[in-house]
Parts: structure tokens; C-alpha cells; sequence
């Protein structure tokens, strides 16, 4: 703690890597692309999944839990999803260890404990859902079902990154059953608009709601929502997703129900998820270059009070009057602590709390007592100011949400400067290159045009905004007929 | 919903396994061994999860995640620990399947593609966080380290049973650092603590505290110590555990911290773990023939309300005066459903939350409404009573504490009158075929003993009570001298 980490200008990549260890979020592990969510990393991640599961919760969602794993005959029913994910897949082939005959203390795969079938380590859960489904759906009476599951699941990505890419992640997918076409498509729609509040409101982070090429659709899905955030280097983030799946893994897993005029149909299928990858987001969305900025409403600290004291006695009299101020706010529902540890001296707790990202620090020392007044530092604009005691609860609490909703309002100035229209292919290229951010253009609506600026740029097409505007135009590329833009970007 | 299961008298196994499926706990899944944890079930999971969160949290631990799956290098370092789990875990050897060239629409797994190291998903982690916090761990200024994590463990069992005994389980370990013995033990006995109140105060589960004998002891621990219940059909379930682990584990993974005297020592370790499987002892603890009977504090449901109606008006009229009722109890924090369905009759809904086991069953009709009265249910003891509904809100608040406790009484009345002492081996036998439960008889303290008394009754030594009352006497099966008594049972 305390020492420095890599600034953005010098190393956008370094500096991300370095404040996610130095702010003690996540850690390396002794597994290839896996890592280690740290306390103060998962106290973040259970205030978010808290808010989210209280607003599934709200929106007529239960929880279930399915296996880890997907027998390969399941895994490879819905052939489009398979293709998907099978070459990044973990696959469990034995079940059992032996004694190692020539290596006295070491353990071996016994080659006896050979599985009849291979389980693959869930990638995502639509194949052993709708395999469960099955059993549960035999008329419209037993529809719609709205279940989520919090659980981890494992892709096998060649190039991880903490948070943002990891061969194991924590998320929760959302897997619901309906009796239409549109009552899917509702689910589907309805989901990308928690998300997007969700993202905004509690993460502050600033969202484009969006449906993806079919390029960039999940596979199995009919259609993939998104929402897509920007971060500070001008690299866009696909921080969750919503599929309408139409009927294809009904019919995959053969799951039908008889409607109310006893005709069998098959099933209409969602799916929808957000993972840790959000804290990556969140990350890099905020910080600067003395560590985290978090937003109040997820902090897993909201205010941290540090005495600033020479002797017990000073100590004892701070304490007094700030035991009163913890009160207060505990009571308002703040989490709060009274750092009073004498192993470190109050600059370097300064520091400790700036790379936490601690949107609130408060400051007490002898004089401040005597005046009545205390010191107040809001992390996100670095800004301090001397304020009476007076009061100081609700003074707080003001502040908590002013800080919400001005790191909103900053994210969101920055994202809405980072959206250029690009009428032509140079000044598309020159975008990218100098400026960054996402790019209006116009598009001739083939993959073939898409795989080519992809090849070109590496920039992706981010998503066709929902309501979005129709004018119109040529694509940027190939000078094609276009009748809307698109929004392209550089993307995690 | 609403058909009927096997009685506990006909086939207990039979009962159980028809309860868990019909009252939507679990259901089977497509993966030997593993089970779905269907929304009810889950619902009952989370009430139970953080309940214990919270305990935990209040006894200063704080929750972090570490990797699914654990290098086989790693798993083996800690010889004990490796070879009590390397006969049943699962085994990842390759990352990719490819498509079957003999087989169009199938896969395989990729020979290309195998790992260098092979992975096992995590039967426990002590090995994978052990290594890490070597990472973290220089000083005593780091210890204690007080980490607990929720996650999903593999244990590749070949006979299992819904909750009790499934190859994929959820559970929470905890797995703490401290730097002296004294202070890794004491963490150990009061994570004992907190596993009794959960066990007693919130699942109304009487659970006899003691320590395992070597031969039933974790693989790695210096000593467990355990929480074992007892079942209806008189067989022990053993509900949780926490380990004393030494030094085993920081010598395996050579984790040393730095005294005050700057001296080197090897860092203690303990761990402890409750799993999904409480779900199957709360089951066989409280229910009956008619299906599910829940504790207040844990039930995803605590009161459901179901009218007797004819027609739209009468239904009006009792929705209007329910609605003021419901109101009341969720704002006192109990949680209430009312049943207006109308798609089943008032018998059928009786029927399905009796096997949901819902504390209170209110039922209201219009005859009722003129008496201002209301029927109220009680699930345990199935009593009935009209109830005047000025101050019901109050009267149901009571009613469900009054539950609580005397689910607690009963079972604990069952419990003691199942602990039975025996003095030779002829009636250590008798008891055991005829009365089951605890016997609590001398031993010589012996492995053999316990071996050969396992081997021809199949009871084990389920734990020696703390603060066991020391008395001389004879092992009721070598007749060698002894010091106290031990609890034996048959067990799940």
C-alpha cells in the first residue's frame, strides 16, 4: 500500500494491472488465466450482485443453482453454442488420482477412473438448463419460468487479463422460458434495461443500449442486446448481455408445451448475464493515477475517518467526538471506519485510501476539535474542505450522492465527447487511431464488410443503438447503400 | 404438488427422497451425482447462507474467492490431505474439444489440447489458498488472515443421495491464519460455536458438540471438531465441521511469518465448512408424512393466506381485509403470500404447502369475514384454531416464534431420549438394531477398536463430546480400561 503505481499516460494496461493488485482487488493465482478475487475486491463484488439480485428479484426472478457440469452429448445439442465454445472449454476426462508406482509421494491419473462420457466445466448453462427444462414444461401453465443462477463458469481464453478476461469467472445467468415469440423478447429487452440502470445508476457508469451484428451475437442466440461502455484509454467494454434465443434450444433439447388450445409448440427462450468482467469496467472507467475511485453506492467503504493525533490523550478526545459521528452515519446507513491504528502515520493512511478509492475521507486532528471543525476530502475530485461539526452527518450523506451522481455526469461527458461521426474511410481510420471512442459510421449491413474493417482496425461494431436514428447514407467502407449508423470501436 | 409420498414408517430413504422432489427442493440432473437446486430449495439456501454470512461477518471474517480448479502439484503437497481426497475428484486433463471427423454435429476432445498439468476441480481448497496466501503472509503484522468463501466443491462420490451426499455440493470454508496455536484453536472451537447457534437457533436443530476420534478426522487436520445431529429414523448426521490444522499446511506450502522477535516460524492454519447438505438433515429433522415442516427463521415462506371463496364478490371482499393484513406482517419483516389463485381448489393449496412445510396457514372465507375471524394453521403440530383478527398481526408474530421454539423442543426431546448409554457389547448391539441413535458407551481409544466395531455394526465414534464427564470404566467391546464415553451411531 501507499507506494506508486504506473500512470495512464505512461501505460494505460500497466497502470490497470498495477491498482488492481496495489488496491488489493485480485491477485495472480497458481492457475494458468485464473485469479484470486481479494476481500476487498469481493466485498465489492457482493454489493454489486447484491443491488442486481435484489432487482432480479423485483422483477419476478427466483434463483436456482444447475451443475458445474455439462456432459458432452448435452453440450453439443444446440450445434451453433457448441461451435461457440467448444475450442475454450475445460473438459474433465478422469475421476480419480492414484498413488504415482515410480514417484514415491506423488499422485498420478489412475487411467482406470476413465469417464464414459466427458463432462465439460460449464462455459454457460443454456444446454444443462434446457436439458432440466424438459422435465419441468409440459403446458403454457407452466410458463413463463424466470430463473437466474449466481455460479462460476470457465472459458479457456488464451489471453486473460485480471477481472476483465480470466479462464474462471463469477457471474449470474439469467435463463427464462416463455410461451411467445414476444413475451421473449419483452424478457430479453426488459433485462438490458436492468442492466443499463444497474451500470448507471449504481456502477456510474455510462451506458449505449444496443443489439449486436450477427458477427458479434452470442452464439445460439437470435439476437444479442448489449449494453457498451467506454473506457478512458477510448476502448469500448461489453459490460452484459441479453439473448433473445427464439426457439433454438427448445428445439436442441426438444422442450414443448401444449398452449391453451392444447397445440405443442416449442418453448421461447432468454438468456442474460453480467460477470466480475463489470469490476474490470468499473475500474477502468473511474480511477486515476493514485488508485481507485469508486462509486458510493457500491463502495465496500463509504467514508473513512483518520485522527490525526500526537499522544493518547489527543486520541482519546478525537475518538469521543468522532464515536459520535460513526454513530450517526451508521444509523444513516453509511458504512464508515475510525482508523485509529498507530502502525501508520496519517499520510500514508491517506494514500492507503486514495488507492482504495474510499470516496469519502474525513480528517480530526487537536486544533480541528477546538474549532468544531472537520476535514473533509471527496476522492473522486481530490477537493478539501474544512466543515463544521455541526451537522456533519447529513452533510455527508449529501455528499455521498453528490459524488454519485458527478461521477456519472464525468463518465458520461467523457463517453458523449468519445461518440464522432465518420463519413469517410480516412477519417475513420485517423478517429480511431487519434481520438478513440466509439465511431457513428455508416455500414453496409454485410459481415463481409464488418470482418474486413475488423481485420483493418481491429475495431468491432460495438452495437446498433436501439431507437436509433435512421438517415440515410454509405457505408464508410464500402461505400454502399446505408440506412443508419453503427456505432465502431476498439473494444476489451 | 398436492400427492402423496411415501410414509416415513414404509421406507424412510423412499420418504425422504419423495419429499425433497415433491415439495421442489431439488430435482435430479443429467450429471451422475449432481443435483438441481430448484428455486424453493434455493430460496431455503439463501435464507441459510446469510444468516451465516452475517455470523460470520459479525465474528470478523470477510468473504474473497480463489480458483475452481487446483494444479496437481499443488493438491498433492499435503500428503494427508492429497490421499483422502485423491480417490474421488474430478480431473480436467484437456482445454478444447474439436469436431468428431467421423461424426459430423458431434465433438471430441482435442488430443492436441491437453494440459501439461492436469487440474482437479476442488474437493477443498486448502491447498489453492494456502499457496496463495504464502504470498501474503510475511509478518505477524498480516495474520490473522480471517477468510471465508461461498463456493461450489467436487467430491466424485460413488453412492449419493439429494443434498446429503452429491458429487457437486455448495458450501462455505473458511480458512484462517493466526500466528500461535493457541489462537488457531480458539478460532476453531468458536467457528464451532457459530455452527451450533446457526444449527440450533435457526434450523431448530439440537446438535451435540464434540471432537472426532483420528480415524474420522479431515484429512490433514490435527483435530476436527464437529456439530452431529440425529435423524428420525435414529441415524446421526454430522452438520458441520471445523479444523484445527497446525502447522500441516504451512509446512506443505512452506508459509512462514516473522514474531515480534523477528523470528521464523511456520504460520497455524484451521478450517471449517457447512455445505448444502444441512438442507437434507434439516429435512429429516422436522418433516413428516405430509411433507416439509420449516422453521420460521429459515422458511422461504412464512405465511400463506388462502381464500375460501364463490365468485368474484366474496373474493373482493376477503382480498380488501387480507390486504390489510399482509401489509402488517411483511411491515413487522414476515413474509406473506396470498393464494388467489384460482386454478386450484382451497384443499389442493392446503395440500401444497403443507408438503412445502410453511409455518402458518391462514384461511379465510366469507362466513368468516362476518365473524371477523380467521382460521390459522400451524404446520408442526397441524392445530388449528379461529382466530380473532384484531391483533392478528401480533398473534401470527408470536405463533411463528412459539414454532421456532417448539420444533427446537421436540426434536431436542427426540434427541435425548435417543442417547442411551450401554455397558456391553450385547446391548450396544440391541440398542443399535432396535432403538438407534447415540450410544454412549466406553471405548478403549484405540483405531482398531473403532475399526472392528465399524466393521460388524456399522456405528462409528460420531464424536467425544467437549467437556465429555470423565468416569472409569470398560471398552464395551475389548473390555480394556477406559476414561469416558463416547457417542457412537449409525450415520448418513
Amino acid at each position: 500500500m501507499g507506494k506508486e503505481i504506473t500512470s495512464r499516460q505512461q501505460d494505460y494496461a500497466q497502470w490497470y494491472n498495477d491498482l488492481i493488485i496495489k488496491a488489493g482487488l485480485a491477485d495472480y493465482s497458481a492457475v494458468r488465466g485464473c485469479m484470486v478475487i481479494k476481500p476487498y475486491g469481493f466485498a465489492l463484488w457482493e454489493n454489486m450482485r447484491d443491488a442486481l439480485d435484489r432487482m432480479f428479484k423485483e422483477t419476478g426472478h427466483v434463483n436456482a443453482y444447475f451443475p458445474l457440469f455439462v456432459p458432452k452429448s448435452l453440450f453439443e445439442a444446440e450445434e451453433k453454442n457448441a461451435e461457440g465454445f467448444a475450442k475454450e472449454c475445460a473438459v474433465v476426462t478422469h475421476y480419480r488420482l492414484k498413488t504415482d508406482p515410480d514417484n514415491k509421494g506423488k499422485l498420478i491419473v489412475d487411467p482406470e477412473a476413465k469417464l464414459e462420457e466427458e463432462l465439460v466445466v460449464r462455459p454457460t448453462s443454456e444446454a444443462i438448463i434446457w436439458n432440466t427444462y424438459k422435465g419441468w414444461i409440459q403446458s403454457y401453465r407452466d410458463l413463463p419460468i424466470l430463473v437466474n443462477q449466481w455460479a462460476n463458469v470457465v472459458r479457456w481464453e488464451m489471453r486473460t487479463r485480471l477481472f476483465l478476461r480470466t479462464a474462471e469467472f463469477l457471474w449470474q445467468e439469467g435463463h427464462t422460458a416463455h410461451s411467445s415469440k414476444q413475451e421473449a423478447i419483452e424478457e430479453a429487452e426488459k433485462m438490458l434495461e436492468v442492466y443499463a440502470d444497474f451500470a448507471e445508476n449504481w456502477m456510474a457508469v455510462p451506458v449505449i443500449k444496443g443489439v449486436k451484428t450477427a458477427n458479434e451475437r452470442f452464439a445460439g442466440a437470435e439476437d444479442t442486446y448489449c449494453i457498451e461502455a467506454l473506457m478512458q484509454d477510448g476502448k469500448a467494454l461489453q459490460a452484459g448481455t441479453s439473448h433473445f434465443l427464439g426457439q433454438n434450444f427448445a428445439k436442441a433439447f426438444d422442450v414443448k408445451f401444449s398452449d391453451k388450445e392444447n397445440k405443442l409448440d416449442y418453448v421461447w427462450a432468454t438468456s442474460w448475464g453480467v460477470s466480475t468482467r463489470l469490476i474490470g469496467g468499473l475500474v477502468m472507467t473511474h480511477s486515476d493515477d493514485d488508485g481507485l475511485v469508486l462509486p458510493p453506492k457500491i463502495a465496500p467503504l463509504q467514508v473513512v475517518i483518520v485522527p490525526i493525533f500526537k499522544g493518547e490523550e489527543q486520541l482519546k478526545a478525537i475518538a469521543e467526538k468522532v464515536n459520535g459521528i460513526t454513530k450517526e452515519l451508521k444509523a444513516m446507513g453509511i458504512s464508515v471506519k475510525f482508523d485509529d491504528s498507530d502502525n501508520n502515520r496519517p499520510g500514508w493512511k491517506f494514500a492507503q485510501y486514495e488507492m482504495q478509492g474510499v470516496p469519502v475521507r474525513l480528517a480530526i486532528g487537536a486544533r480541528d476539535l477546538e474549532n468544531n471543525v472537520i476535514e473533509v476530502a471527496r476522492r473522486d475530485t481530490k477537493e478539501k474542505i474544512s466543515v463544521s461539526m455541526d451537522g456533519i452527518a447529513t452533510y455527508i450523506k449529501n455528499l455521498l450522492d453528490d459524488i454519485q451522481e458527478s461521477m456519472f455526469n464525468k463518465a458520461k461527458a467523457y463517453r458523449d465527447a468519445h461518440i464522432t461521426k465518420a463519413d469517410s474511410w480516412d477519417e475513420f481510420v485517423k478517429l480511431l487511431d487519434e481520438k478513440g471512442g466509439f465511431i457513428a459510421a455508416h455500414w453496409d449491413g454485410t459481415p463481409e464488410t464488418e470482418d474486413k474493417i475488423k481485420e483493418l482496425t481491429k475495431a468491432t461494431i460495438r452495437c446498433i443503438p436501439l431507437n436509433n436514428e435512421q438517415e440515410n447514407g454509405t457505408c464508410v467502407f464500402s461505400g454502399k447503400p446505408s440506412t443508419q449508423r453503427v456505432l465502431f470501436a476498439r473494444a476489451y
